[in-house]
């Protein structure tokens, strides 16, 4: 299956959007309604569009600001893009440096999300004093 | 399965830094006998660490140089990575921008590379009249 790469990116700068003005719903109607979300990979999967939209409330409620680090990259039916998640916790304000993937089914909506990220991508989030 | 983040961060620097220096053999010996190279994802698989040498070789004889693009995403036992191949083709010189992810197995060792690019992510190469 091959989609238009710009459709791709198109959806890539829609969800950044949608994220940026705080849009959880914007953001599950890219999904299909039996998507799969790892975030990050190694966590559990989170499945369906409700149970995906509940996640981005969750992340949105955090203040999280995502911003684009380059071009997307797409391959035939995928894109993958490297962002930086500006975001405070309990613990202060800091950053998250992840990749994420997009697998795209054929009607163009995302049917896998896969965020690689790890403790050590983690900046900031330091006790503020 | 985890690997520490470090073992794989230094597996991408040691990546690039055999790239750099033309060295196949070395890149080569950071995955499994059995891995499997898909560059770009939707390109027939390379298997079996021969292949993939000799993969690499047809590449570094085009002169490809990596540049990476800020830091390496790590989860339990994958790295992403965003960077830049600047490389000469017949049709002139130019860049490709590309995500990869390393899939390590518990020795440490590259099971399966995935590389996300494209067309739209191939820049220059015009014919130098």
């Amino acid at each position: 299956m091959t989609l238009p790469a710009q459709s791709m990116i198109d959806t890539v700068h829609s969800y950044v959007a949608a994220f940026e003005r705080g849009d959880a719903g914007a953001v599950a109607a890219l999904y299909a309604e039996d998507a799969v979300v790892r975030d990050p990979m190694d966590a559990p999967p989170i499945k369906g569009r409700d149970a995906i939209r509940a996640f981005y409330e969750r992340s949105m409620a955090t203040g999280a600001k995502l911003a684009l680090s380059g071009p997307v990259r797409t391959t035939a039916s995928v894109a993958a893009f490297a962002f930086s998640v500006h975001l405070t916790l309990p613990t202060g304000e800091g950053r998250i440096d992840v990749i994420d993937t997009f697998e795209f089914n054929p009607d163009g909506l995302i049917q896998q999300m896969t965020a690689y990220w790890g403790p050590n991508n983690m900046h900031g989030f330091e006790e503020q004093a």
